[in-house]
């Protein structure tokens, strides 16, 4: 293990796309209820859709246009304009747009993440830092059973990331120094922010985030001090 | 299961004395220090000592006296006025005073409580409601094994119970309604003042929380939904 890693105590996952596979847990859910509503609607698409108005979403609270609301709300925003978009607003009442939401709380986690988290977690404090909110995360966790000593989100700082904030609120509540705490990530935006408040940083590739057919940016950048496949990875190199 | 009780969903525990057994784990840590040290004194007296100037210094924070402060900064307070006064203050050395004050860190749990919080934890999500700081609540958890789903602390609202705001914010935080929360505690002031706030409430009895001697008011009262002796009959009483 390089030298400096033996001062990290405690790991600060992102989570959609870096626990858990999004695009493939939204894309079944659409089929599941594209079937059993005779919708012909392209679900990837649509998952993209989802995802891509995510970080627009967030940049309206971050810049002030709009007010602090929470992901639950910026996605449901982001459906409804969806469900316009594709043609299918009259299939969903508010009831079952609320109930499509939550899908979002029911994502199904990478291969290795389980398993991965519970070596890591006989080693370090492991927790979430997301943009989630912290209702979501808690039901992701018990969804997908994943073993967080602590769930940190966005909410409890009313800063998303990559606001200084989220990442230095979660350093202080765990009372430790930036230096003890590793921010793991699928995206090097999140890796970068983290790494300017003094944090240490972990890429996980993650490949097929986006689906089998984008180029995902899954480059290993020596600025980050760990680059990995998967979560057994970076437990091995952790030495957990 | 009585009918109202169906519509929890979500447990909120307080921890000192509810979950853990503060004052066994500090006289021993204090028992052993002494040995070391070869100090006379009454531990027992000490820990009851340390226990007792923590609703004084969480008053000086709730009524402005002092500016917000953790309970691990409280706690250090309480514990170089207590060295003072059992004349030991020499004894110890900053170090040595900043690694004792840990020992609320690593207080063992009431023989019950992990198995009860295991078995709660399949039906419901479970979480931390304490005065103590994240931090605290994290290092204990791992020392303990108590598997919580979400660990909520007076830190994140920076406000102490039973102040409001500390119930109120944990219930917005998981997305529920009051009615749909239970407050858990061996107290009946933390169990009143949630109750205030709409929730749900059950008392605990932990007779021996202050020791064989002390005639701790451990009746049940007609009020709280459920009066139990401890965690394994409180999952009975929720059919869990």
């Amino acid at each position: 293990m390089k030298k400096n890693l033996q001062e990290v105590r405690a790991l600060l996952f992102d989570v959609f796309g870096t626990v858990v596979d999004w695009r493939s847990s939204v894309i079944r859910e659409g089929e599941r209820l594209g079937r059993a509503r005779r919708l012909a609607v392209d679900w990837a698409a649509f998952a993209d859709g989802w995802r891509a108005g995510y970080p627009q979403a967030m940049n309206l609270v971050r810049s002030g246009a709009l007010p602090w609301q929470s992901i639950d709300r910026l996605h449901r925003r982001i459906l409804d304009e969806l469900l316009a978009r594709f043609g299918i607003a009259e299939a969903f009442d508010e009831r079952e747009r609320e109930a499509f939401n939550r899908i979002w709380h029911r994502l199904a986690p990478w291969p290795d993440a389980v398993a991965g988290l519970k070596r890591l977690k006989r080693k370090f404090v492991i927790g979430t830092l997301s943009n989630g909110n912290v209702a979501l995360l808690v039901d992701m966790a018990k969804h997908a059973k994943l073993p967080w000593d602590v769930v940190f989100s966005a909410e409890l700082f009313r800063h998303y990331k990559p606001d200084p904030e989220a990442y230095l609120g979660a350093v202080e509540l765990l009372g430790l120094r930036p230096w003890e705490v590793m921010m793991v990530a699928a995206h090097k935006s999140d890796l970068n922010a983290a790494k300017r408040c003094g944090l240490k940083t972990a890429f996980v590739q993650r490949p097929l985030e986006l689906g089998a057919k984008d180029r995902k940016d899954v480059k290993p950048e020596a600025r980050f001090e760990l680059n990995v496949r998967d979560f057994g990875q970076l437990a091995e190199r952790l030495s957990a």
